[in-house]
């Protein structure tokens, strides 16, 4: 049986960059990376979980913030190099910044304007 | 003066990703790559430029298929590596397959099944 896994076509680092979009409203809220393991346990959790480059860990998004993304459809492009989640965001905030998406800045006149609201302190949110 | 394409944490080749998404319907549309000029070019054109890491030029997107990408909006993420365009796909077609997106693979049951109908035959789009 050909594994779903295989047919993703993983880069040298075994990674691919995946993009959480509100299931609903369709913002893109963020984008991620996930490796073999991390689209394996967000498929069987039914819940976002990358690969945090940077703490070199699986990264289950929410851990930290109680911020889940329940995962409703997950899809593939054509060169088989980059998955969309669809996602229902737990709390209404995607952004480490406390903002609902990470993408909060817009080019206007030459500089990025930042357009969205910080709606929950980040020191609460990681408070721990 | 600071350039705001400064701003951007462009990655060792140079490059971050570009996620066009269609400015009514939300629907990601595909994932390409930019480099500095490629967002230069997106922004002054007011049309998707991409760097196309195959042919490593750049490609302003719909020159051969006349599928071009009219930018309504261009955001940057918090971590200022990915770029979001909102884009008007002229055509309806932005995947070389003949397809709207890209993304027209869903995991079903572990499995990939495209759920998406070509529009226009690529023999038709790509037909010099």
């Amino acid at each position: 049986m050909t594994d779903w896994l295989d047919l993703v076509r993983w880069d040298d680092n075994g990674l691919v960059p995946a993009i959480a979009q509100d299931a609903i409203s369709g913002r893109i809220l963020m984008v991620a990376w996930m490796n073999r393991e991390a689209l394996s346990a967000t498929a069987e959790k039914g819940q976002a979980v990358y690969w945090s480059r940077s703490r070199n860990k699986l990264w289950h998004k929410g851990e930290e913030s109680g911020h889940t993304q329940l995962v409703k459809e997950i899809r593939l492009d054509c060169d088989q190099d980059v998955i969309v989640l669809h996602v229902e965001q737990q709390g209404g905030i995607a952004c480490h910044t406390g903002r609902e998406s990470c993408f909060f800045r817009v080019l206007k006149n030459g500089t990025w304007e930042i357009v969205d609201p910080v709606l929950k302190d980040p020191r609460e949110i990681y408070r721990e």
